[in-house]
């Protein structure tokens, strides 16, 4: 994929960053000393974490060199490093993992999220929330749009583009971390943001989930794309009693501490 | 319905006070004057709003004596009545209406909601909480065994003891209040809570849902009910990896501001 836009990405900051803080606000941990937020983008969760533990080294790590730049550029206090959390190993074992909206973007969960557990230093905790989207129509609609017009070719499989099959069930998560550790919590929210327009749906999935079907297309492509994918964002989703379109948001969230 | 049991209701007091804390925390209010709880049951969460309104008058509001003779017991300083949510008019306005846990109990959400709504003061806020949870197998199964045993025409409609049909989908509610409102944030959370074993899930619902299955009954029927219902509970929620039973239990949080 080409790099990440952190301006399009921050376009939705509070509703972005408010699984953030539910998600650190659950962590079990007093003081941690050493917490590294794996894929940080741009620094909004990172600033939270430094935020809550002001006397942990707080290190954020990302694959995006734009959102690496934009993150150091926001918090020039904290160390920001380029690295990749399906193969990332730390230097020394975090108390705190805490994983932001990025593993939804990599596979075999079965192996990864078991694997970031066992990189904890003993009573340290994993925390991770992932948009778990895949259904709703926002993503449904990306796949079928893909698949009947006339950049099909280009996009590839709609199930490749759209990421299907990574997401487990929320007791696969807990059945793949309980027998390692002291403690797993696991829930699962749906947001309903109220969007201005159908075209807000679209700006707002346009800096994430629809960037594997966009970044195949060329300009012409992109913009016919996005006017078929528009008409059916806007009949998927009706305006409420204020005008108003409600963007159903469920989103994972698990953390896993491990024994003293 | 018989009085409620305040002992057993509490057994399971960090889970339930979850959502009562996470409701208050999306309250978007600094200062309120005055905090009507309504349906506090024994009292916490209007520990939890007194706490983190320490100027406010909080006034915990409930149908059940033995609840407010809890509540009373646990929080002296605070003052509690005896009042119906679905009839209840405020001598003054309040600044915050805090239903946790207790509307699920009445019909007619479509009225009932703006009406409490309507009763708020400028710029106050209603915020409701309720379990979401009559599609989940702990409920269905209630109302599977009800109708298949020798305890059937004493329970009646398995639909009516199991208060179907009374729950809306989120938009519904966003659509009820957001004409009149200046904010209204609408989320569904399913929480996923490890339970020892089969009969801690029994005992939980016993508290609440299985009230109106249990209470027509004489003790050998709610002793022949309850080891088929243990039954099918222990068939429905199966051993994880580390050999609790994980019991799905999702909510529905409302939070409308009025505008000032």
């Amino acid at each position: 994929m080409a790099d990440w836009n952190p301006a399009l990405y921050t376009r939705f900051e509070d509703e972005r960053t408010r699984p953030a803080a539910e998600l650190l606000a659950r962590v079990p941990l007093a003081a941690p000393r050493l917490a590294v937020d794996l894929g940080c983008g741009p620094g909004n969760s990172t600033a939270l974490i430094a935020a809550r533990y002001p006397d942990a080294a707080v290190i954020g790590l990302d694959t995006s060199p734009a959102m690496l730049e934009s993150a150091r550029a926001r918090l020039p206090g904290l160390t920001f490093g380029l690295a990749d959390a399906a193969a990332w190993t730390p230097e020394r074992a975090p108390d705190l993992i805490y994983a932001n909206a990025v593993l939804q973007w990599l596979p075999d969960h079965a192996s990864l999220l078991p694997r970031l557990f066992g990189l904890l230093a003993p009573g340290g905790v994993l925390a991770v929330q992932m948009p778990d989207n895949l259904a709703e129509p926002t993503h449904r609609l990306m796949r079928e749009v893909a698949a009947s017009g006339p950049w099909a070719a280009a996009i590839g499989d709609p199930a490749v583009a759209g990421r299907l099959g990574r997401m487990l069930e929320p007791a696969a998560y807990y059945d793949l971390l309980a027998p390692h550790a002291a403690a797993v919590d696991v829930w699962r929210t749906a947001y309903h943001h109220p969007m201005a327009d159908a075209a807000a749906i679209v700006e707002w999935v346009s800096a994430t989930g629809l960037r594997p079907f966009l970044d195949p297309l060329d300009a012409d492509g992109k913009a016919a794309f996005l006017a078929a994918y528009g008409r059916a964002i806007d009949a998927a989703y009706p305006a409420r009693s204020d005008g108003r379109r409600l963007l159903a948001f469920p989103r994972m969230f698990i953390v896993a501490r491990k024994a003293p």
